[in-house]
């Protein structure tokens, strides 16, 4: 184990659109030292979407029956599908020194941080309202009401910001995953987070 | 001025031969954004000091005349030499919104954490003890009671690393460049930082 010793739990998360998964999977493309929580939801795949890489795809039931267990570190309920971070994974490699990138709507982050209060939040910002727009149009799998509703929750969404430790202005790819690497690795460098086994030296 | 408004005062601080001059030059040789403030001494050069580069080389009387004038955010007396940084210089590039590079001793970084709450503190540890004993002794300028203070010295500071908000240990120079840089990344990425002007977007 290093002298970190626990892993940093990382939280990428923001308005639906913002392109928090690119973000995501451009920093995974490179960084080998980091695992990728795997969701669950009860939503229908997406075209091109596997199980076990992008969700685990399960039934309502086998979702409330883990909510039971208390089995998830966050869940919710949105646009009228469950989605929800299974528990023991997160754990299991935090405990074993391992980071652990969480790719979660605003709701669910904000769950997780009444839980882990030590997790590295960021916010993924759109460059603009307008691109928002676009690129929730532009995933062409939604009719116009639901990109409507989409469109205004992520306005409102964008408050929440302030809860947040970091924001990252998507404007481009490259540069925001290099602004998730950059915070990554600054955490580690913070003297509050090792305060206690530095002193101890 | 870009959305930052003013620029990030980074200061780059540690024990005598933890190796902070070497990890700030490498940060510049890559980083352009960034102006690196030169100190005032009253001290001689060492070997291939530069005047303007390294140093501004200054008597004791104009030391003294700056000091009574407020001209310096820091400054200190160390082993019977004056060192300060010049206050106009990173007022005027913070203030156009350029991000300034303080290199200097930790008495220096503490008086300016007075005055600068809103600046980055890293701390340069050695990669262990006998490392900074072997690079206090190459350097080779000093005689054996010189050496032997200062190691003294650098043992006792290190404990101030609990005043910093990041470390940053020395053991391969690229490694540690590349943390000073994700550091300012990933500063200018802190909603604590811009929640004033993010709020009011």
């Amino acid at each position: 184990m290093s002298m970190e010793g626990r892993g940093l739990l990382v939280v990428v998360s923001g308005p639906s659109g913002a392109g928090k998964g690119t973000i995501c999977k451009g920093l995974l493309e490179t960084k080998k030292d980091i695992v990728v929580s795997i969701s669950n939801t009860t939503r229908l795949p997406r075209d091109g979407e596997v199980h076990g890489k992008n969700y685990f795809f399960i039934s309502r039931e086998e979702f409330l029956d883990m909510i039971s267990k208390d089995g998830f570190i966050e869940y919710a309920e949105v646009y009228g599908n469950y989605y929800g971070t299974p528990r023991r994974y997160v754990e299991e490699n935090l405990h074993q020194g391992r980071d652990v990138l969480l790719e979660i709507d605003i709701q669910g982050a904000l769950q997780v941080k009444e839980k882990y209060k030590e997790g590295v939040f960021v916010f993924i910002l759109p460059p603009s309202m307008e691109e928002l727009k676009a690129r929730i149009t532009k995933r062409g799998t939604e009719d116009e009401k639901e990109i409507l509703r989409r469109f205004e929750s992520a306005y409102k969404e964008i408050n929440y910001v302030s809860r947040y430790n970091y924001f990252i202005i998507n404007d481009r790819v490259d540069t925001a995953v290099e602004k998730l690497r950059s915070i990554i690795t600054a955490e580690k460098c913070r003297v509050d987070r090792f305060k206690m086994k530095l002193i101890g030296q």
